[in-house]
């Protein structure tokens, strides 16, 4: 490919689109050089400038649009980087050879509402709040709420294979598409409408290439009505094998619950801390469900047990962020010694919805097998807490990432059979090298996901942070497929897991280089990404 | 492609795999020229012989096998067909240019049963019955029933997508399924096992191929504990339309039946006068049960009624059969002006399964919203009789054949919207040509599928009854597209609907096309069929 020099097509972009939709200003051009990977935030401290801006940014607002700038892209051999909000966390949307950022959200229609078939098509830029909320004054709902709901577009969640907070019940984003319309590497629509029944399926082909075989323009959607009622319990359970046990024993009994999140010991301990925040207020308040919640943060009862924890809280994020490798495993094994005893055991909030009736009689299904995996109920105030938080992020990030810390998270998954053997595996790799914690989520009746979150710190030494960020990583992913699990669940693999791909997908790595090689023949799409 | 000469790689065959495992003989050779595409059943009258017999029928026993046959194949440029239990309906496994027939029914070993994650690794060639009977007695389901399940094969219903009788609570074959091994047409093996994180899914593409981008040898799917109760109940719809109304709202509100099967008026008559020879022994029966069945077959009440209605069937039925092309649509219109007041309404088969408390729960709210669409309850008799017959063939097909006439099936699907739309078109397109009837069954929250069953005949010209059928077919496809149908649901592409592909893929056949020159690059598989 010919060096870049997208700026000189902002004229013929303009006349494509709109004068002021094209932009090749520094600012511009700054915004769109970085997403949420955290390899790419560690040089914010030094203000390190990003190391690939696009040359020129382009805001389309048809199917035709797309369609011209992809043409015009072909004929000049100038990459293009397709952009929803980016809020990606690897690394999927940076423009590592220069070009356009074709940005989306302009394109942001519900463009059809079916109800007697029960779907819509929307524009794919629309950003993910705002099609709830298309949806919801409708009385409908999509039923997908990741946690980045406010900063992801549907594109985003389609090129990621997203999941939600909710999929136990109403699957990931790839389950709830009828069919998608996209613009190929050759200007060519494809609009998989209609093409459901003679012969294999494509769907599931484009969905998850990450703007590699082409941008999506539309997508139609399953919807469903608002559900009817929501039940939302917590329990606490002994130990994280007996809550993996509770979650397995619901999904395997064909329940469908809404939520289903199991935290482990550090990081119940973490939420209860920072529910603590809330404690007082709500320990006075004459509302009985916040009195409930109070209950709950207090459960190990004394102030004593309330200091001690608050206090390993500290020690341990304090410790973990300042420790040198060295202590790291010591500090981690003393925490694993101190943790079943002090965090009062693992959190598991569970929900479930939908008609009243239906999701009560599912919901006390659900919990009597939660309880006769050891669980104990804890009321419905800590999910109701979740609910009131579930788009908090949980770390300060960019403050942390300014003093000098860092963290991100891995989303893996695996079978029952070896879910633990995953879970273990992991943080023993990890335990020489940083704070680390987990929670279960996205449960199936085969299987489930594990969500790590991990910090460390490096001080002012960006060289030293790149050092232990990439090693930290290296580590969990070789832990995770040691025991045969997926290395990524639903955060997608841009960058940061290209290198893994053939390893996975082994001889279909072929079908999707074929892919490649018809749809964007050229190799102008998102180059560089997913192993290609 | 050289002019075969399959014939001739018997001995290799025999040195790759076992001196009794390959065939050269003609009855083999007959035996696996057809499949029970009705087309190629038209000429059984003249006993004419099958067009399109194989040189070579082999029966491997392991993957290494399919391996070492599909490299001698491409040595040879032989093409092959591989083969389950050739109950296909669309002429998918007819050898059209001779070679290798590859029958995968000596690979149908349990390999493994993983009782934590629930799953189950089978190869490929176990029958559908021997696979659930392996399940069953371990206490397990796959959930799959298709009326074919006595012959046909795992890797027959991934080759076509196939549907089983509880779909509706259970998905599709290619739900079900977590992995597949599948050999392509190089000999290499594919195995998707662990291979869902990163990136697209590209089984969904695999299954559908139909034995043209390689042979399947193995799949691991989703098991589930026997359901513990099964609650089954019939209900008499005033009219198709509130049948229809009946079911989108049960499927809409999130319920899962797993049986929902809507009878149209003439199907229902029929189903009632092939349940009268059950009829007499069952009124005069000390068992309640069947009592009920009595009763409900006897719901018009009178003896006057019944001999109408059986006379108004045999009228049907024969005159369709014998009638010229010009009396066709006349009888077909006095059936329909008769068929509403004489059939007594259209039956709705509905059932619910799992826990017991949950199958009721779900079953109450069932039951409710389709008497709130106008349906009157039967009671459990018409469900637990459907039970019984269920794998029963609904004509006596080679019997018709031989008598001159024919019969086929033709299942497609279409959103909501447009399925009363979908129903009419085919029945008014349909009638100067046949006899039609159809029942709706495989319901989603977002359509439907319909599955239509048409007859005519032609006495002893075969020329005159192969016009026929691709006329009725014809009219009958241009009608289904007409309104935006997809043309097949679960019966596969094969022959019969290969002409249809482009039309319905557009775009993205050009991926279809690129998978097949990268994973059969010598175009040795299941040559001429889907439309590659």
């Amino acid at each position: 490919m010919r060096a870049t020099r997208g700026a000189e097509l902002a004229p013929a972009l303009r006349s494509l689109t709109a004068p002021d939709r094209v932009s090749t200003t520094p600012p511009d051009r700054l915004a769109y050089a970085r997403d949420l990977w955290p390899r790419g935030m560690l040089g914010l401290k030094t203000g390190q400038a990003p190391a690939h801006p696009p040359d020129v940014v382009v805001w389309p607002t048809s199917t035709a649009e797309v369609q011209a700038i992809v043409r015009l892209a072909v004929e000049n051999r100038v990459p293009i980087v397709p952009f929803g909000a980016g809020s990606g966390v690897c690394g999927g949307t940076l423009p590592l050879a220069g070009g356009m950022v074709v940005d989306l959200k302009r394109m942001r229609r519900l463009v059809n509402l079916d109800r007697a078939s029960l779907t819509a098509t929307f524009e794919a830029g629309i950003l993910g709040e705002h099609l709830e909320h298309e949806l919801a004054r409708r009385g409908y709902t999509l039923g997908h709420f990741p946690s980045s709901i406010m900063c992801s577009t549907l594109g985003g969640w389609l090129a990621a294979r997203s999941a939600g907070q909710c999929s136990t019940r109403y699957g990931k984003i790839e389950d709830m598409v009828r069919s998608v319309e996209l613009v190929t590497g050759t200007g060519e629509v494809i609009d998989t409408t209609g093409s459901h029944g003679l012969g294999a399926d494509f769907d599931q082909l484009l969905i998850g290439s990450e703007g590699t075989l082409g941008i999506f323009t539309r997508a139609v959607v399953a919807i469903r009505p608002a559900p009817e009622a929501r039940i939302l319990r917590g329990f606490s359970m002994p130990r994280v094998a007996a809550g993996c046990e509770a979650i397995r024993r619901v999904m395997q009994r064909g329940l469908r619950p809404s939520v289903v999140r199991l935290y482990d010991e550090i990081d119940t301990l973490m939420a209860r801390s920072s529910a603590a925040k809330e404690e007082k207020a709500a320990a006075e308040s004459e509302d009985p469900e916040e009195r409930a919640v109070a209950g709950w943060l207090g459960l190990l009862g004394s102030e004593q047990g309330k200091r001690m924890r608050d206090g390993l809280r500290r020690r341990l994020v304090g410790a973990a962020l300042g420790a040198s490798v060295g202590r790291m495993r010591v500090l981690n094994r003393a925490a694993d010694a101190l943790l079943p005893r002090l965090s009062g055991g693992c959190l598991l909030i569970v929900g479930c919805e939908g008609d009243r009736p239906l999701a009560e009689a599912e919901a006390r299904a659900t919990f009597r097998e939660i309880e006769r995996a050891g669980g104990k109920d804890l009321g419905p105030g800590p999910g109701e807490r979740w609910l009131r938080h579930r788009y908090d992020v949980s770390f300060k990030l960019s403050k942390m990432f300014q003093a000098g810390a860092f963290a991100d998270t891995m989303e893996v998954a695996v079978s029952w059979d070896r879910l633990l053997d995953l879970y273990r595996a992991v943080r023993e790799a990890l335990a020489p090298l940083c704070f680390v914690m987990a929670h279960f989520s996205h449960a199936y009746a085969d299987g489930c996901s594990i969500y790590f979150s991990f910090a460390a710190a490096a001080g002012d030494d960006q060289a030293l942070a790149e050092e232990r960020y990439d090693a930290i990583w290296r580590t969990a992913l070789a832990a995770s497929t040691s025991v045969g699990a997926t290395i990524s669940h639903h955060h997608g693999v841009g960058l940061s897991k290209a290198a893994y791909m053939p390893a996975e997908h082994g001889e279909s790595m072929a079908i999707f280089r074929a892919l490649k090689r018809v749809l964007d023949p050229h190799g102008i799409l998102n180059p560089g990404k997913m192993g290609l």
